[in-house]
């Protein structure tokens, strides 16, 4: 069975990038997110997490996408690993992640983890400046 | 002057994402968001950008984060580099491209633009499964 994602993040910005996917690739099954909002604090968001953890289906590998490394919603995966050992968890959430899950039918843990931190990393590009010529280079007439 | 930074996304994860950088650091100056609804399409799109361009100054050095590189945000940001002499385009948009870009004080937009972009990469981490002991090891007593 394909692991599970969870989106983790400072506010809102997990369940707005799954609706963002959405808009691209449609329903996105096996997709979860949870939110931390300054009223949380580290407990709230430790109960939220277990929550979606039930729900995702208790030991079931679930790969963690959150939104940045040492913030508390990736701590509070991070801890988490030493319960769970089907958990797995990328730091730096964004589009192509989500996307690229959607996308894929990998059911290994690792193997989905390591390609999804690979789509990630890679997606993020700074493009070139165009090579604007003048229209008169190249042409022999 | 520093150079403005545009968030741009499919729906509203620009928007929520600069939110989630204000939870973390405060109000950030310079940076604006663009969020294509499904109903805008390409050419409103186009209008949203061109607005926030003008906002932002005009000419300005502006640096835009676009979520997915082939997206229409994204394509609309690099065409209006055939225009914009000053326009630098990232793709990947991530929390740590925001943090980052309020921290710095970098006035010079290549320098600026290859600072966000390697910290949106390289924000991207694969976290390592804890080592988990049994507590007998590496004590004498």
């Amino acid at each position: 069975m394909k692991p599970k994602l969870v989106l983790m993040s400072h506010g809102h910005l997990a369940e707005e990038l799954h609706k963002s996917a959405q808009m691209i690739m449609g329903e996105i099954d096996g997709l979860f997110t949870v939110s931390m909002l300054e009223s949380d604090g580290l407990d709230g968001t430790r109960a939220k997490f277990s929550a979606v953890l039930e729900q995702a289906g208790g030991e079931a590998p679930v790969i963690v996408a959150a939104d940045l490394l040492s913030g508390t919603p990736c701590n509070v995966a991070v801890q988490a690993m030493y319960e769970h050992p089907g958990l797995r968890v990328i730091t730096g959430l964004n589009l192509p992640m989500a996307i690229e899950y959607a996308a894929s039918d990998m059911e290994d843990v690792d193997e989905l983890a390591e390609y999804l931190w690979d789509v990630g990393h890679n997606g993020v590009i700074l493009v070139e400046k165009p090579q604007i010529t003048s229209g008169e280079e190249g042409y022999e007439d």
